[in-house]
C-alpha cells in the first residue's frame, strides 16, 4: 500500500499506493505511521510523501470505517492522529507532494509536513469535515492557523470549504504549485536544498521554529474520545451513509 | 433604536436605527447587548447586524458621553465591552453588514463578528481611538491580531488609521465587499450557507476555532477601569471636546 | 562609529558609520545598545536607525568575532541580544531606515524596530544564520512570526534565505520601500506622523500592542549560552572560517 523509493541525498519517498484513490483505511494509516516513524533510524535524512497522479489521497476510507466496531475505530483514530503528530514532530524535514485531490484526511497529512507542493489545475484541497458531519478538531485548527492565521483557519474549517490549487497557494494552504507530473520532483528539489545547508544548524533552527507545533501535537491534545463520539452520533452517521450511498450510485461496483 | 427583522432560515437581523449616524449612546449599546444576548433563546439560528445605507455606526456618541458622570460612564463601558464579548462568544454565527462608514466603536462591533461584508466605495473603517486621545485596549488588539496578524494590528491601532473598503479587504479587516445596497443581502447569504451545513458539526467546529477569542473576551480582560481612566484624563477630554466643537461648527444644529 | 543627528520633533537618528560595511563588532554593538538606551532620557521622542547608502549593516563582524576568546564573545552576544531587547522594549517608537543590504545581524536590528523602510532595488535582507552554520534563536523566530506568521517565519529561518526588497515588502519583512537616498527621510516622516498623534494615547496603545514582544525579549529568553555553544562547535567554526577566507580572496586587503 506504500511504495518506498530511496533517492539520492538519503531522501526517502513514501508513495501512497492503495487503488483507486488512496483512501486511508486502518491498514494504510498504520503502515504510513510506521514508515514515517522508522525512516530516520533507517538513515533517511528527509521524507517525501506522494500519491498517484491526480489523487494525493481521498481522505479517510468512509465505507471501511462505517463497517468497523468502536474498538477498531478507536485504534484507527489513534493511528491517524499519531501519524499527524509524528509528521509534526519528525526530526527530519518532510515534504508533501500533493499530486492531485487532497480532501479531509489527505489535507491533514499535508498540513503537518514542512512544505507542500501541489499539482497545478483543477485539483482540490481542504478540510471538508463539517460538510460530512464531522467536527474539525482543535489540533487541526492550531496547525492550520500556523499557516493561514487564526481567522482564515476558522473560516476554512467552519465552512468545510475545499479550494483549488491556485487559491490554496494564494491562501497559504500550500507553498508551491507544479505541473502534476513534476510535483514529486519539485518536492525533492526543495528537500535537497535543505540538505545542502549546514546540517546541525538547519535541524536545530527547524526544531526551534516548529516547537509550537510539536507542543500542540503532544498526545494529550489528540482528540481521540471527542472524534470517536462525533463519529458515532446521528448527524455524522446519517451524513456519512448518505455520502457513501451517493458514491456507490455514481460508481456502481 | 434597533429594528428587528426575522428572515427565512431563522436569521435575525438587528438593524441599527438611531438617526442620524447610529452613534452608540448608552441606550443603543444596552439595547444591542440585550438583543444579541436574547436572540438564541428566541430561536434565532444566526444573527446579522446592519446599519443604514452609507453609515454602519459612527461609534461612541461622544457628545452624550462627555455629558455623563463617572458612574453612568462606567455602566456604559461595561455594556460596550460586554457587547463585544457577547458577539465573540455567541453560540450562533454573527455577520456584520457594514453598510457604510464604521469608525471606532462601529469597527469594534464588526470586529467581534464571524464575518464582515462591507460596502464597496469611499466608506471608511478603522480603529481611530488614538486619533481622538483614547487608548485602544488590549482586548481589541487581540481580536484584531486574529484577523491581520500581530504586526498589522499594532500598526493600525497605534496610528489610529482609517482605511477605505478596498484596503480593508486587502488587509483582512473585512472579508467581502458588496454594493452598498446589497451588503445585508450578501451577509444573509453567507449565513444561509453556514446554516445549510450539518448543524452540530458546524457549531462545534466554530466553537473550537473561536475558543481563543472566547478566552480573550472573558470578563477579567475587559478594560473597564483602564478605559474609564483614559477617558477622564486631560489629553482625551481636550481632544474629544475639540472634536465635538468641530463637528458642531460643521453641522450647526 | 555612530553618528547622532537630532532632527526636528525630537527625532534622533543613529547612523551606523563603521566603514566599509557597518559590520557589527563588539564596539559598535555596545555603542548602539548604549545610544538606544540613553536616547529617551536625553529627550528623544522617537529613534531612527540608519546605515550608509547601499549598506545598512553587514551583520556580525565575523573575522573580529572569530579572533575573540569565550569571555569576550559572551560579552558581545550579551550586548547583541540586549540591543535587540532594548529596541523591542523602547518606550519611544523606533524606525529602521534599511538603506541597503541587511543580512543576519543587520536584519535582526531592523526586526525589533516598529517600522522598516527599505531601499528599493537589488538590496537583500534576511536571516541567513543557517547558511553560515549558526542556529537562528527562538527569540528571532518569535519576533519574525509576529511580522510574517509562524509558517513563513519557519521557512525563512530554516532555509536561511535572503530576499530582495520587493519580496521583503510582499512577505511583510519590511513595511515600505523608498529610493535608496530617500529611505531615512521616509522613516523620519513616518515617525513624525506618530508624534503628531495624542502622545499618551499613542504611547499606551503602542505598549499594549507590543506587550507580547516585550515579554518575548525578557532577559530569561536571551539565547546566551545556546548561541555561544553553537558558535564554538565544529560546524559553525569551519563554515565561518571558509566564509572569511572567501571574502578575503574576493577583496584582498
Amino acid at each position: 500500500m506504500i511504495e518506498i523509493h530511496d533517492h539520492a541525498s538519503d531522501i526517502r519517498e513514501l508513495r501512497l499506493a492503495r487503488p483507486p484513490v488512496n483512501a486511508l483505511d486502518p491498514g494504510l494509516i498504520a503502515a504510513l505511521r510506521e514508515a514515517v516513524g522508522q525512516a530516520p533510524a533507517q538513515g533517511a535524512q528527509a521524507l517525501l510523501i506522494s500519491g498517484r497522479s491526480g489523487m494525493f489521497s481521498a481522505g479517510l476510507d468512509i465505507p471501511a470505517l462505517l463497517a468497523m466496531d468502536a474498538a477498531a475505530l478507536a485504534r484507527c483514530f489513534e493511528d491517524f492522529f499519531g501519524l499527524a503528530a509524528m509528521l509534526a514532530q519528525s526530526p527530519i524535514p518532510v515534504a508533501a507532494a500533493v499530486t492531485g485531490h487532497s480532501p479531509a484526511g489527505g489535507a491533514v497529512i499535508a498540513l503537518f509536513c514542512d512544505w507542500r507542493v501541489m499539482a497545478r489545475g483543477a485539483y482540490r484541497i481542504g478540510f471538508n469535515e463539517v460538510q460530512v458531519g464531522l467536527t474539525a478538531p482543535a489540533l487541526i485548527r492550531t496547525a492550520l492557523a500556523r499557516l493561514l492565521g487564526a481567522h482564515r483557519a476558522e473560516r476554512l474549517l467552519v465552512e468545510g470549504r475545499m479550494v483549488e490549487a491556485e487559491e490554496a497557494l494564494r491562501l497559504g494552504l500550500v507553498d508551491e504549485l507544479a505541473d502534476v507530473d513534476q510535483v514529486p520532483l519539485r518536492a525533492r528539489l526543495w528537500l535537497e536544498g535543505l540538505l545542502a545547508l549546514p546540517r546541525q544548524a538547519m535541524r536545530e533552527t527547524r526544531a526551534l521554529a516548529r516547537a509550537d507545533l510539536v507542543a500542540a501535537t503532544r498526545r494529550e491534545h489528540w482528540p481521540l474520545a471527542q472524534f470517536a463520539a462525533v463519529w458515532q452520533r446521528e448527524e455524522a452517521q446519517s451524513t456519512l451513509r448518505a455520502l457513501v450511498a451517493r458514491l456507490q450510485s455514481d460508481h456502481p461496483g
